[in-house]
C-alpha cells in the first residue's frame, strides 16, 4: 500500500509580550543613510498599518530563548498527536538565528537546538536524530519536505518538525521595518500512514540568488552612532514584495499541478505570514493563473496580531485553525490545503496536503 | 533497476594561515576557573601534542569566511564530478557558526551559506533548492546522509554537499583546548546512480541528549577579566573522549551489519579527526567488536597538519587520499570504505560505502 507523510499533531507557543503598534511612537526612525524621516511617527505608523496589516506582535520574555519556544510548541504537538515521543525518527528544527539571549548580539546553536529541544522533551532514544535547517522564513515547510523525504525513503517513520525564532532579538530598533518583526513558535507531527488518501500529495521549492541573494542580510544599524560592526535583520522590503509576487504563485501552481488537484478543491491557503497587502496580491495571483477568483476565507490571516515570526508563521496559523481559535476557520476531514512561505535566501515553497 | 547514491566528485580548501604549536608558546593558558595553570607552556604544547597528534593546524586568512571556504571546496568537487553545476538539484552545506567576521563575535548567517554558496557559484537554476544543517562536527556525514534520503525517495538526482567552518574566530585564547580547533572545507557530489553495485550501502546516525547535550557547547572566556556574555567553543573533554569510545565503534557496527558486508571487506575508515589518541581507540574498539586486529594503514590521518576543522575533516581527508596527497593511503574501486563522526549534540553517525 501506499505510504504517505501525514500530520497527526500541531502546536504552537504565542509569546507572552504584547508589543502594540502605539508602543512605537516615540521611536526615532532613521533612512538607511542615517537621515530622519520625513513624516512624524503617527504617520509611519498608521502607514505602516495599511500595508502590513499589523496592529500588534509578540515578543519572547527575557527569560526565554528561541530553543524553549520551540520546546514548547513540540511539547504541544506530540500531545496532540498522542504518540510516544520515544518513537520520534527525527526532530528537524528551523530557525534563522540559532538563540539569542536577551540584551545579547550573539547567536548560540551549539549544540544545535533541535538537540536542546530533545533535552528538554526528556526523550531518551538515542535513534531519534536531531538536527537544524537553516532556509529563511520557508524553513519550517522545508523541515516538512525533508520530514516527508525521509519517510518516503523508509529511512523514518515518525518526525518531529518544529519552526522557531526570536526576530526582536536581532531588529535594528532606528529601522521602521523593525516593527514587522515578531517571536514565536509551531510544531508538527509527520507520521508514514498505509492508506493513500490523506497526507502530502506533492510539493515544489526553489532557491533563488543570482539578483536576489542578499534582499533579506544581516546589516548595519541606521543609525551611524550605533555599533556599525553589529549585524541587525535588513530587508530591501520593495523587492522583496516583487519577488514574493512574481515567484509564489508559481511555485503554488507548481505543486498543485503535480498533485492532479483541481483549483476548485482547495479549501485553504496557509501562506506565511510576512504582509497583509503581498498575501493578498500572491493569493489573487496564484487564483488568476487558473483563470479563478479568490474563495472567500481561503487564506487565514493571523499577522494582525502576531506580525511575522519567520518560520512560526505558517505552522502556527495552521495549530489556531485546528484548534478553533481563528473566526470562520476551519479544516475538515478531506479538505486539499496548500502551505506556501516566501523568505531569505531567496527562498520559496509549497505544499499540497489532503486532510 | 536500483538506484545508488554515488560520490562522483570531491573537493576541499586548506585555510592558507600555519598555525604551528610554537605559536602557541606565550599564550596564557588558565583554568576553568581562572586560575593559572600548574605547568609551563612548553609542557602543556609537548602533552597536548602528545595525546591530539596536532602539531600545527590552519587558519582562514583574515579576508575570507566559513562561506568562502565552502565555496572554493564546492568549485573543485563539480570539477572533480565533471557535472554541468545548472544540473545540481541541492546544496546541502553543514557548519555550526555561520559565518564569523575575523574580530568579529557575530555569526552571521542570513542569507544562509549554501545560499552565498549558490550565488558564489553562479547557479542560475532556481529549482537548485540551497540549505544549511547544524548537526555538530558530523554534519557533512549527516548531509551525506540527507542527499541519499532525497535521491532514494525521487526528490534529487545531484546534491552538493559541504561542510565549511572557521573555528579559529570562535575560540577563547585562554583555554588550552583553543588548540585543537582549525578552519577549513570540504564538499562532494552526490549523484543518483543506476548500477546496484557502488554507491551508499548502509548509515547510522543518533543523538544523545540525556547526559549528553553540553558535551560541547558554547561557555564564557576563562579569564574572568574578559567580557563573561561573550560565547566561545567549549568542551567536556575527557567526557567527549568516553563517550566517543563507547558510542562510535557501535554505531559503525551497526552501519556495517545493516549492509552485510564483511569486516574484511572494509579497505578504509574515514574518520573525524577529533583527537589522534581518541581515534586511534574507536578504531581498535570498532575492530574488537569483530575480534580482528585493525589493519595497517585502514585509517588515513590528516589531523597532524590540518587539527580539528570541524565538519570539514571527512571530506578533506577523503579529497586527500583521492587526489594522492597521503603517503601509503589509496582507494580503489571496488573498495568499501566507512565514513564516521562524533561531535556536538552529541551526535555520531557512519556511513558504510562502496567504490
Amino acid at each position: 500500500m501506499k505510504i504517505q507523510s501525514v500530520i497527526t499533531g500541531v502546536g504552537s507557543y504565542i509569546p507572552s509580550v504584547v508589543k502594540k503598534n502605539s508602543d512605537f511612537k516615540n521611536s526615532v526612525f532613521l533612512n538607511e543613510d542615517g537621515t530622519p524621516f520625513e513624516y512624524e511617527n503617527e504617520v509611519v505608523i498608521e502607514k505602516f498599518k495599511a500595508i502590513t496589516g499589523i496592529e500588534e506582535r509578540r515578543y519572547a520574555s527575557d527569560d526565554l530563548n528561541s530553543s524553549d519556544l520551540g520546546y514548547f510548541a513540540a511539547k504541544q504537538a506530540i500531545e496532540d498527536a498522542k504518540i510516544n515521543k520515544e518513537d520520534i525518527d527525527y526532530i528537524i528544527l528551523a530557525h534563522n538565528f540559532g538563540d539569542v539571549k536577551s540584551n545579547s548580539i550573539q547567536s548560540d546553536m551549539l549544540p544545535s537546538l533541535a538537540s536542546r529541544v530533545k533535552f528538554r522533551l526528556g526523550i531518551e532514544n538515542p535513534n531519534c536524530v536531531a538536527y537544524d535547517i537553516l532556509f529563511g522564513c520557508p524553513g519550517w515547510i522545508q523541515g516538512v519536505i525533508q520530514a516527508e523525504a525521509f519517510i518516503k525513503s523508509g529511512i523514518a517513520k515518525k518526525c518531529l518538525v518544529i519552526g522557531t525564532e526570536t526576530l526582536s532579538r536581532v531588529i535594528d530598533p532606528f529601522d521602521r521595518d523593525s516593527m514587522i518583526f515578531s517571536d514565536g513558535a509551531g510544531a508538527c507531527i509527520v507520521e508514514a500512514v498505509e492508506n493513500g488518501f490523506e497526507g502530502i500529495l506533492s510539493h515544489a521549492a526553489q532557491t533563488n540568488t543570482v539578483d536576489e541573494c542578499y534582499y533579506l542580510y544581516f546589516g548595519k544599524s541606521y543609525n551611524k552612532k550605533e555599533n556599525q560592526d553589529v549585524g541587525y535583520i535588513k530587508m530591501l522590503g520593495r523587492k522583496i514584495y516583487e519577488y514574493g509576487l512574481n515567484h509564489v504563485p508559481l511555485a503554488m501552481k507548481s505543486a498543485l499541478d503535480k498533485s492532479g488537484i483541481d483549483i476548485s478543491e482547495v479549501k485553504k491557503v496557509f501562506l506565511h505570514q510576512a504582509n497583509e497587502k503581498m498575501d493578498e496580491a500572491i493569493i489573487k495571483r496564484f487564483y488568476r493563473l487558473y483563470k479563478s477568483k479568490v474563495p472567500k476565507d481561503v487564506m487565514p490571516m493571523s499577522i494582525y496580531k502576531l506580525g511575522n515570526s519567520s518560520v512560526a508563521t505558517v505552522p502556527t496559523l495552521l495549530d489556531l485553525v485546528k484548534r478553533g481559535k481563528l473566526e470562520n476557520q476551519e479544516i475538515n476531514k478531506g479538505d486539499v490545503v496548500i502551505f506556501a512561505s516566501v523568505g531569505a535566501g531567496m527562498n520559496i515553497n509549497a505544499i499540497v496536503y489532503r486532510y
